[in-house]
C-alpha cells in the first residue's frame, strides 16, 4: 500500500506548477491540489500512529483520534475562511454519507469477492450503531429546530441558530471527551483488539520521535498550502464544470480527507477482518458528528466567519438520517454479503443524483 | 384453497353482465371487476409456478418473480392510461402498507391462535428488513427531494421530478437485477428452503407446458379486460360512494393484486411456518419498490402519461416510513405473538382513518 | 426509600401556607405544589400495589397499571380545565422524553458505577421496543396528518384534527386493552418475573384493604388540590421566571408525575436488575401513548375544553421520534454501559436547550 501514497505526493509539485502556469483558478490546479490532500492525510495518519506507538496506549489512542481528522479540518477551515460556510456544511454531510455508504459499501463489496458472507462482532457493531444514532441526533438538532420554526424574522433566527449551534457543539464535544474516557480508559479492553489487529499487519519498524514529528509538521503545513489552493479555485472550477459549489463540496471535498481510510477499510475487508472495516468507516462517521463539526462551529465563531449547524438543504438531513438507518440495519445481523454492499453504493449513487439536481 | 379461486372466477362473467345491464360506470360493475382480479392473479401465479417447475431452479425463480406482479401491473397500467397517476401512486403506497401491515398482521394473528409464540429465522428476516429499508429509501428519494425544494417554479419542478424519478427507477431496477443474481445464483442455497417448503405442500401434478402457457395467456388477457372496467368505473364509483379516488386506490385497488398472496401467507402461518409468511409479505413489499414502481415510471413515460415518484400526500411517505420501522422492529427478535399482529392491524386501521380524512 | 417520601409530604402544608401568605400565584406556591405531587404520586402507587396484592395477579395487575398514572392524569386535567391544551401536550411529550432519556439515562449511569456493563433480557426489551415504536406511530399520526395538509382553512382543519384525534384515541385505548389481555392473561408468565422481583425486595407486610383504600382516596384528593394550585400559578410563574409555559410544561410538569418511578428505576439499576429498570421506564413511556394521551383527549372533549393530538411544535415530534430511535438502539444489544447512559442524558440536555430557545 505504501507505494501509492509515496507516488501520489508528486501531486504536490504538480499543483504548485499548475498554479504557476495555468493560473490559481484553473480546473487543473483544483484537481491536483484536491487529490494531493489524499496522500498528505495518509502521511499525517502514519506519523501520528508512530508517535502513538511511542507514547503508550492511553496517550497514543488520544493522539490517534485527535490527529485522525487533521487534513479534513484544515481543508474545511480554509473553505470557511473564504466565507463559504454552506460548502463546509456540505462537506460535513458528504463526509458522513461518504464514509458510511461509499467507504463501507466498497469495503463490503471488495471483501465479499470469493466469499459467501463475512461476519463481525454484533455486540461491538451494535454499540457503534447506537453511538452513531445518538451522535447524529445531536448534530442535526439545530437544523431540525430551525425547520420547526418557520415564522420568525430572519435576523432573530440567525442569532438563535448561532447560539443553539454553539451550545450543541459544546455538548457534543463533552460527549466526545466522555467517549474517549470510555474507549481509552474504562472499556479499553473491549476496543483494544482493533488496534492490535492493525499493528500486526505492519511489519515496519517504529519511527523515532523526531522523524514522526517532522513528518507530521511538514505534512500539516503542506496540506494547508493545498487547502488554500483548493478553496481559492473552488468557485471558478464549479462554474467551468457547470456544477454547483455545493455539489463539489458534498461529493468531492468530502471524500478527500477520508479517502486513505477507505483504502485501509477495503484492505482489512479483503483480509476478512470485516469488524475492523466497519469500525474504521462507522467510527469515522461518528467523529464527524462529535468532533469535526463542533470544532468547526467553534473555530468559525473565533475566526469571525460564524457557521451554524443548520444544513442548507433538508435533503442533507434526509441523507444523514438515511445513513444512520442503513448502517444500523446492516450492523444488526453481524453479517455482510456483496448485495448489502451494492445496496449501500446504490443509495450513494441515488444521493449523488439528487444532489446533482439540487 | 383451490376451490375458492375457481368459484371466484364466476365474478368475471358477473362483471361483464353487470357492465351490460347496470352500465359500465356502476358501483356493481366496479365491485365485481375489482374482486374478479383476485382469482385471476392467483391463476397467473399458479401457471407461472408450473412453468417454473418445468424450467429448472434459476430460470424458474426468474419466471416466478417476474410474473408475480402481473395482475397488479396490468391494473396500474390501465389506471395510468386513464390519466390518473395520483391513483396509481396511491395504489403503490397502499400495496406497501397493505402487504406489510394487513398481510403480515393477519398472518401473525391467524398463526398465533392456540400458540404462545411463533419463531422464525432472525438472520433471514434481518436481511429482508435491511433490503426493505434500503429499497424504500430509494423509492421515496424523489418525493423527499421534491419536498426539500419548495421555492422553484412548478414547471421547472415537474421536469426535474420527472428526470430524477426516471434516474432513480433505472438504479432501482439495477438493484433488482442484482437482487435476482443474489437470490437465484450466488446465494441460492440460503433462499432455497422457502421454495421447497412451498412445493412440498402441493400434491398436484405439474402441468404440461402448453397448459401452463394457455392459463397464463388467458388469465392475463382477462385481467386486462377487468382492469379496464375497474379504471373506467373508478371515478363514478368514488363519487357515488362519497369516497375519494385516492382512498379507493390506496385501500381497495392496492390489496386486490396481492390478496391471493395474503391467503398464502396466512395458510403458511397456520402451518407454523412463520418464516415463509414473513418472506412472502415482506418480499412482496420489497418488489413494489424495486420492480413495480420503477417499471410503472418507465412505462408511463413510454405511453405518454408520465408518472413521477413524488407521492401526492406527505402522509404517504409517513405511512411508508412507518411500515419500514414497524417491520424492522417485528423482524428483529425472530418471534411473533398475537399482540404484534394486533399492533400491525391497528396501525393499518389508523392509516385507513387518516386516508379517509384526507 | 420510604423516608424520603414521608418527609416530602411536608410540602403539602407548605404549599397551602405559601398560597395563603405569598399568594396563589407566587413562584413559591408553584414550586411547593409541584414538588408535593412527587410523594403523593408515590403514595398512590404504594396504595395501589397493596390493593393489588390482595386482589390476586390478574385484577392486581389491572389495578397497578390503571392507577399508575393517576397523579399525572389529575395534574393534566386541571391544566386542561384552565384552557391550556398546549401545555398539556407539552407535558405529554415531556413525559415521553423524560421517562426514556432522563429516567433511563440516570438508571444506566447509576447502575453502571463500579460495573463494566449490565445485561438484560434482549427478547423482552426487544418486545418493549416494538411496542414503543408502534404505539408512538399511533400517537403522532394526527400531528403528521395535520402537518401534511397545510392548504386547508383553519376551521375545517380544527374539526378534522379533532375527529381524527378522537378516532385515534379510541384505537389506542383498544390497543391498550389488548395489551392488558396480553400481559395479564395470555402471556402472563413472560411478564410475571418483573412483578415477583419487585415484591421480593419489599419486606413490608401487606396493608389491609381499608388502609390501602383510605391512602388511595386521600392521596388522590390531595393531589387534586395541589394540581389546582399548580395550574393556577403556572402563568404567573412562567412570566416571573422569564420562561415559557411550554418550557415549564415540557421540562417540569412532565417529570413530576413520574419522578418516583425514576427513583425506583435507579434503585433496581443499582441492584443490577437492569431489565426491571428498562421495563419501568420504557413501560411508562408506552403508557403515555396508549393510555394517558388518549384518555386526556376523550376527557377533554367531555369537559368542553377539547384537546387534539396535534403537537404544537414539530420539534415535539422530532423529540418523540428520537426517543423511539434511541431506546430501540439501546435495547437492541441487551447491554448497557455508562457511556450509553451519558448519551441519553446528553440528548435530553440538547432537547432541553432547544425547547428553551423555542
Amino acid at each position: 500500500m505504501a507505494d501509492v501514497f509515496v507516488w501520489l505526493l508528486l501531486l504536490v509539485p504538480v499543483s504548485a506548477l499548475s498554479s504557476y502556469f495555468t493560473g490559481a483558478h484553473s480546473v487543473l490546479t483544483f484537481a491536483a491540489a484536491t487529490i494531493a490532500i489524499v496522500p498528505l492525510a495518509e502521511w499525517i495518519r502514519r506519523a501520528t500512529e508512530h508517535l502513538a506507538l511511542r507514547a503508550g496506549p492511553a496517550i497514543g489512542g488520544l493522539l490517534n483520534v485527535s490527529f485522525g481528522n487533521t487534513a479534513e479540518l484544515i481543508l474545511a477551515l480554509f473553505v470557511l475562511a473564504a466565507g463559504k460556510a454552506d460548502v463546509v456544511k456540505a462537506q460535513l454531510t458528504g463526509a458522513i454519507i461518504g464514509n458510511a455508504l461509499l467507504g463501507l459499501g466498497l469495503s463490503i463489496v471488495v471483501g465479499s469477492i470469493g466469499r459467501e458472507k463475512q461476519t463481525f462482532n454484533r455486540a461491538h457493531a451494535g454499540q457503534l450503531a447506537s453511538l452513531l444514532v445518538l451522535s447524529t441526533i445531536g448534530l442535526t438538532l439545530p437544523a431540525l429546530f430551525d425547520y420547526s420554526l418557520r415564522g420568525d424574522t430572519p435576523s432573530d433566527r440567525l442569532i438563535r441558530d448561532e447560539h443553539l449551534s454553539l451550545a450543541v457543539s459544546v455538548v457534543l464535544i463533552l460527549v466526545y471527551v466522555a467517549n474517549l474516557l470510555y474507549t481509552l480508559i474504562t472499556h479499553r479492553d473491549v476496543f483494544a483488539y482493533a488496534e492490535d489487529d492493525v499493528h500486526d499487519h505492519e511489519a515496519h519498524p517504529v519511527w523515532p520521535v523526531w522523524k514522526a514529528m517532522a513528518v507530521l509538521a511538514t505534512a500539516t503545513v503542506v496540506t494547508a498550502f493545498e487547502a488554500e489552493m483548493v478553496s481559492g479555485a473552488l468557485e471558478s472550477t464549479a462554474s467551468q464544470l457547470g456544477l454547483s459549489e455545493f455539489f463539489l463540496g458534498i461529493i468531492l471535498l468530502a471524500v478527500i480527507g477520508n479517502a486513505a481510510e477507505y483504502v485501509s477499510a477495503m484492505y482489512f475487508a479483503r483480509q476478512n477482518q470485516m469488524g475492523l472495516a466497519v469500525s474504521i468507516t462507522v467510527g469515522s462517521t461518528i467523529q464527524i458528528s462529535l468532533l469535526v463539526a463542533p470544532v468547526l462551529v467553534i473555530a468559525s465563531a473565533l475566526i469571525g466567519h460564524p457557521m451554524n449547524l443548520v444544513f442548507t438543504s433538508p435533503l442533507e438531513l434526509v441523507a444523514i438520517g438515511t445513513v444512520v438507518f442503513a448502517v444500523s440495519s446492516i450492523a444488526q445481523d453481524g453479517e455482510t454479503t456483496w448485495f448489502e454492499g451494492v445496496l449501500l453504493l446504490a443509495i450513494y449513487v441515488l444521493f449523488g443524483l439528487a444532489f446533482y439536481f439540487v
